[in-house]
C-alpha cells in the first residue's frame, strides 16, 4: 500500500489540535493528570472493516508530544476485525489524552470510507468494473478521502478541476454543443489531459460517438440501458456508470460490462468505523 | 438564526477552491464555455430537511467571481422540501460551474447534520432533554458542524479541550481518583470553567455526589438506569446521557428525565442532504 | 508547573525571527563573526522576579540553529534573584547572536507578567481571593500572557469570547434586560458554559439574585460595597471584583471576601523583567 | 502623519479576532443581543496622551462586520485629552461588542507608546537629540510599535537584523577585534548599509575613531562622559546614547550633545493609555 | 484569452509587497513624497513582444492602495510594440511608486515567457506541432509561467506530478521494466490519467509499441530519427519531441511530423521583456 | 561562504513540492516504482559555473522523505566544471524521483545567477568596482537570488523598500525638488538609513553635490560621463553605475572608477545552469 505524503495531512492535523487546545490548553489533562504520569494505550477496532489513516492518527499523537513512541501492527489497507489492535502508543498520559480525539476523528472517518469501498469492490468481483470516487468530498479532506478509497481497493476519479475535462449536463445548458465545442477545446488543451462527457440517454451517446472523447459517463441509466450503451461504445471510449450506486445495486450495474462505477456517497455520506483508544491497566 | 462569522469559513472555502483549480484552472469551463457567457442557476433541494450553510455556499460562488450576484430565499434553520429553492445565482457561466461542487459539498454536508439534529430534537419534544453534539467532528470542520447542529435546533457541547473540564474513563485509568483529583484541579482552574465527569454505573455516580462537579455524563446506561440516576442526582448536577443514541432510542432516553442527550453520530457519520444546482434554461 | 504546547508559540517565534532576518539575514553576525566560532552564553536575571517563558526563549535559539544545545537550570514558576542563571546555551556564535533579541524580548515580557502576578498573589495570601487576568491582552500573545499569569500563581479568566458568557454594561446599553434576556440565552447556550454578569451598584446586584447566573462581576466598588455585596450574594454566585486593582489596593479588596480579583494591567501594562544574555569568556 | 500599510496589521487583527471567537463565536453577543439591534459607540480617551493606531482599531470593527461604518475625528499623532472622542462607530450591536476588546487592546497599547515617546521628545526640545527606539519589541508587533514611536515624534532605529550592522559587546566577546573585523565586513557588505559599533568607555571610543564606522553607540555613560565622547567624535560619526533613559534623565543626556537617544522601555515596558468604548444612549 | 484566477496569484503578490515594505514601509515614498500627491503613470513596453500578466501587475498596484484606479488598453495575449501602452494607473503617488517594482517584476517575466513561446509557435506554423512547456519552472511561479506559455500560443504539458504518468529514464534505472510495470500501474491508476513514456532510441520505441501508453516522449533525437519515430508510431500514440529545442532548431523538429514539442527553456531561462512605468507629466 | 537560513526557503520548497504532488501524489513513482526500492543518485553539473543553492536542493529531497541521506562534496560559491558532482543522495527511489524536479529547478536557477555574477566580478578584477544586484527579482525568490549573487562574488544592493532611501526619476516627476525634499526627509528618517539619489546627467549631479546624500546612482551614462562624474563627486558620495551593464560593457564601466556597478539582468533574466540528477547503476 502506498502512503500519503506528510505534506498532505500535517497542517490539517496540527491546525486541528491547535484549535482544540486554543489559548488555554487541554484543561482536563493539564489540571487533572500529573505531568510525570506515563501510560500505554492501544488503538483498537470495535467493528469489522478496512484500516486507513493509521499513520495520520499516530502523527496526531506525535504532534502533541515528541516523547510519544508507538508500535504499529497493521498497515493501511489491512482488514480489521472487532478487537484487533492497530497500534500501541506509549508516553506522557497528558499527551495521549490530548491527542486522542483528533487521532480517532480522522481515523474512524477514513476507515469508514475504506470499509465501504472495500464492500463495493468485493460486490463487483469477477466483473471488469472498477469502483471509483468523485469530487463530492468534504472540504479540506480530499487527499485523505481519495487515499482511503484506494485503501479500500478502489481507484480514483480526477482529483480536481485541473485533472481532466469533464463536460456535464450543466456545461451544455444552453451553451456550445459538443460538435463544435469539443474540437475547439482540444486545440487549447494540453496533450496529457483526457476528455470525459456525461450522457443521460442512448440518443446522446450516439451523437457522441466519433468525437475525440476518451470517457463517457453514463448517468442514471438502468442496467439494461447500460448494457446497450456498452455495446454501442464497443471499446472506443472508457465507459463509466454513475447514479443510484449502492451495495444493493452495484453488482447489477457492474454486470452491464461498464469499465468504471463511480459513487459520490463513498465520500459525501461516510459512516465512521468504530475504533477506540484502550488504556492499558 | 445567528450566523457563522466569515473568519470561520473563508479560508476553508478559498483553500478548497484553490486546490480544486490547482496550477491549471478549471479546464472544462475555461476551454469549453465562452468567457462572456452568463447564466442563472438555483440551489434546490431534492429532499426534505433543514437548511444550514447557505451563506457559505454562496460565498464559494463569490470567491470564484466577484461578478456573481445572488438572491437568497431562505435562511439557515429553515425547513426545506424536495423542490424548494434556497437561492438563485447569476453571473459568468464559467465561474458558476467552477464553484458548483465546492458550494454543494459544504452545503449538503451541513444540511445533513441540521436535518438529523432536527429529527432528534422533534423526537424528544415535550421532555426536558436537549440534543447536543460532541467533539467527534471532522478535522477542519468543527465550527461548521457545531453551527449546523444549532441550525437543527440542538445546542452545543464544549467546543474544544479548552472549553470545559471533562473527566472520562481514560482519565481515571490508573490515575488520581476523583476525591483528591477534583479539588486539586479546582484550585488551578479558572472560575469560569465547568467540570463534567463521566460515570458508567450508579455506584460511580453515588461516589461522585458531593464533589464540586457541575455535570455528570451517564454513559451507556439503560433508560431504567438513567431514570434512577436522575433521581439520585436530584438537581445537584446537570445530567447528560450518551451512548446508543439514535432516532429509534432517543425518545426513551429523554423520558428518563436527563437534561442533555449527546450524540457523536450527528457529526461523525453524516448522511449528506441531496441538494443540487439547476441551471435556468 | 504545566507548560505551553509548542503549537502555541512556535509560529510566533519563527515568524519573528524570519522577519528580523528578512531577505538579508543577520548582517552583523554573518559578516563579522566567523562561521566556525562557537560560544556559550547564559540567560541571567538582573532583577528579582518569577520565571516564565524559558522554554520559548530556548526554542528561539533552536530555531536559528539546530546545532545549539542548552542546559536549563530553572523551570517556569521559579523565583529568580539578580544574578541567577536560568539556562546556558552553547553553539555557533552567529546563531546565538541572531536569536538573542527575540529570545529576550519574549522572556522579559512574560517574566514581567509572572512577577507582577506573583506580587499580587502574595499580597492577598490568607484571604479566599484568587488573582485572575482579563482579555486585555496584547494581540497575538494571549496564550503566552495567560500562561505567564499562571506562572505567577494566578488563575485565568475566560480565554476568549467563546469561553463564557459575560454580560457587561455595554451589553445592556438600551438592550434586553436581564430578566428576559438571560433565560432566553440559557435556552440556546450549551450546558458547559457559565454566565457572568457585571454590576456597578448594589441595587443592580439585588435585581440579579435569583436569575440563573454563575458569577457576578462587581465593578469599581469600594471595599465596603464589596463586603456588602459578598453578604448579599451569600454563596449563590461566585463573586469577582474588578477596577482600581493595584499592589496597593489589592489586599483591602481581597479582605472584602470576594472569590476572585481580576486585573487588566497584569497583561496590558507590563513592565519587562530585566534579563540578559552573558557570553562566557 | 504617514500610515501603516494594511498588510502590516490586517493578518494580526484577523487572527486575533478569529482566535477570540474560536469555534463557538461570541457567545454573549450572539445569544444575548438581538441580531437586528443597531448601535453607535465612541472611542474616547480617559487620559491625556497621543493617538496612535486609530485606523487599526477601526479595521478591527470592520473585520467583524462589513456593515459597520465610522467617522474618524482625529488622525494618528494628534494629542488627546481625557474625554476626547477619536471616532464613532455605528452598525450591528453584536459586531461592535465582538470587536471592542481587540480594537481597544491594540489601540491602548499603541497610544501608550506614542504618549511616552512624545513626553521624551518634549523633554529634549531645543537640543539636537532625537528620540529613537530599539529592537526590544513585543513579538509580532514591531511594525506597529515602531510606527507608534513615529506617531509620538520619535524616529526609528534599525527595524531588523537586516537593516544595519550593529556590533555590540557580545559580538566582541572573544571574537575578531574591530581592526581586522570591520574592514573585512565592509568588503562583503552592500554599499547601502551603515555600520554602528557599541562602546562602553572613552578608551574604546578612541580606538574606534578612524575606522569606517557610521554610528557609535555610547552605552551606559554618564552625562559627563557623553559630553566628552561627543567632543572626541567631533562629527566624524553619528553619536547615539543608550542606557538609563527615562523621563527624568533624558534631558540631561540630550544636553551632552548626542545626536540620538535610544530607549528600549518605549516598546518593552509600555503602560497602556486608557481609552474606552462608550455606547450612545 | 482566459485569465488566471486571483487565488493563483494574490498571495504571491501580497507576500512580495509585504516583504518589500517590511517593518518599515517604503521609506523613500513615505518620507519624500507628500501624502496627498496624486499621479498618473503608464505601463509601456520598450520592446516588441506578447503581453502576459497585465491583471497581476494591476493587482499589485491595488494591493498597495485601494484608491488606485486604472484603464487597461490591452489584454493578455496581445502583441505589443516598443512604445505601446498596456495600461494607465492613477492614484496616490506614494502607492504607485511603492508597487512599481513588484508589478514590473512579475509582468516583465511573464511577458518574456509569452514572447519566446510566441516566437516558437510562429516558427512551426503550418506543421502539426504544438509548442508546450515542462515542469522546469521557477518555484512558486508554475501557474503564472504556464499561463504565460498559453498567452504566447503554446499549450501546457502536465502541471504537476499528479497530472499524468511520465516514465523517464531515471524511472527505469535498474527498476521494473515496462512490460510488467506498465500493466501493473494501469490497474491502480484512475481512468482519467494518461501515461507517457520517454525513449531515447528507436529500439526502445519499438519495444514500447503495443503497450497501453498514450504518449511517447522522443528525447534528444535528430530530425531524421524523429521522422522515423513518427512513422513507426503511426498514430498509435501522441508523439512528443524534446531536447535541443531553440528558435533555430524548432522548425526542423516540427517538420518531422511530431505532435508536440516541449521546451524547458521557455520557463527555466527566461529573458525578461523590457517594460517600464512612465509617469505622466 | 555564509548560508541562507532555512526560514528563508523551507516554506517555498515545501509549498512547491506540496503543489507538485497535489491531492494525488506522484502518480508515476507511486504506481511504477516499488515502495521498498532504494537508489543512489548524484547531482552533477553539465556546464562550467558557480554552485549556489546546494543546501536548498538537498532540503527538497529531505522534505519528500526523511529517510534520504546525502553526502555533499562542494559548498556554495565553489566553481564547478562539466561532470563535477556536487552531492550524492541515497534513499527510497520513489522519494528521490518525486523531489528531483523541485530540487533541480531551484538549484539550476541559483547557479545560473551565481555563474553570471562571477563572470562579471572577474571581468572587473583589478578595478575598484564591486558588482551588485537590484530589486528586479522574481516574486518570492529575492532572498535566494540575492544570496546567489553573493555566491558569485557580488555584493547586495538594498533588499527592500525598507532598506535604504532611493530617490529615482519617477520620484521627482513633478514632485518636491531635492533641495527641500531631502532635508525634510532626513528629519523623519532614522539615523541608520542611507540616502541614494539617481541622476541621468552631469548637470543633475552638480546640483546634488552638497546635499546630505550618501550614494549617487549614475544611470545610463557613457564611460566618459562616468569618469567625469567620479571626478566631480571626488569621494563625497559612493558612486554607482547602472544601465547597459553586460559582460561586454562591464569592464569599461568599471574603469571609469565607480564604486559600484548594478545589474538588473543578474536576477531578472537568468539563464539556468545545466545540472542534472544521475542515478547510479
Amino acid at each position: 500500500m502506498e502512503q500519503l505524503h506528510p505534506l498532505q495531512y500535517e497542517e490539517l492535523i496540527k491546525n486541528e489540535i491547535h484549535a482544540d487546545i486554543g489559548f488555554a490548553g487541554d484543561l482536563t489533562s493539564t489540571f487533572f493528570i500529573p505531568a510525570d504520569r506515563n501510560a500505554t494505550a492501544s488503538i483498537a477496532s470495535r467493528q469489522e472493516g478496512v484500516l486507513s489513516g493509521i499513520d495520520i492518527a499516530l502523527f496526531a499523537f506525535r504532534v502533541v508530544s515528541s516523547e510519544i513512541v508507538f508500535e504499529k501492527y497493521m498497515e493501511d489497507g489491512s482488514s480489521v476485525k472487532a478487537g484487533d489492535r492497530a497500534a500501541t502508543i506509549s508516553g506522557p498520559a497528558r499527551a495521549i489524552l490530548t491527542a486522542e480525539r483528533t487521532a480517532l476523528n480522522v481515523l474512524t472517518h477514513m476507515c469508514g470510507i475504506a470499509t465501504m469501498t472495500s464492500r463495493m469492490v468485493k460486490a463487483v468481483e469477477g466483473t471488469r468494473a472498477r469502483i471509483t470516487d468523485t469530487r463530492k468530498t468534504i472540504p479540506g479532506l480530499r487527499a485523505l478521502q481519495k487515499y482511503a478509497v484506494r485503501c479500500g481497493g478502489g481507484v480514483n476519479h480526477r482529483f480536481g478541476l485541473d485533472g481532466a475535462v469533464m463536460i456535464k449536463d450543466n456545461h451544455l445548458a444552453g451553451f456550445a454543443g459538443w460538435e463544435e465545442g469539443i474540437p475547439a477545446l482540444k486545440k487549447k488543451l494540453g496533450h496529457t489531459v483526457k476528455v470525459e462527457v456525461e450522457v443521460d440517454t442512448l440518443e446522446q451517446l450516439k451523437r457522441l460517438i466519433g468525437l475525440p472523447v476518451d470517457i463517457v459517463l453514463l448517468d442514471n441509466m438502468t442496467p439494461a440501458q447500460l448494457r446497450e450503451a456498452v455495446q454501442l461504445v464497443a471499446g472506443r471510449m472508457i465507459t463509466e456508470a454513475s447514479g443510484n450506486v449502492s451495495l444493493e445495486t452495484v453488482r447489477e450495474i457492474a454486470e452491464s460490462g461498464v469499465d468504471i462505477i463511480s459513487s459520490g456517497a463513498l465520500t459525501h455520506s461516510v459512516e465512521a468505523l468504530d475504533l477506540g483508544l484502550d488504556f492499558h491497566p
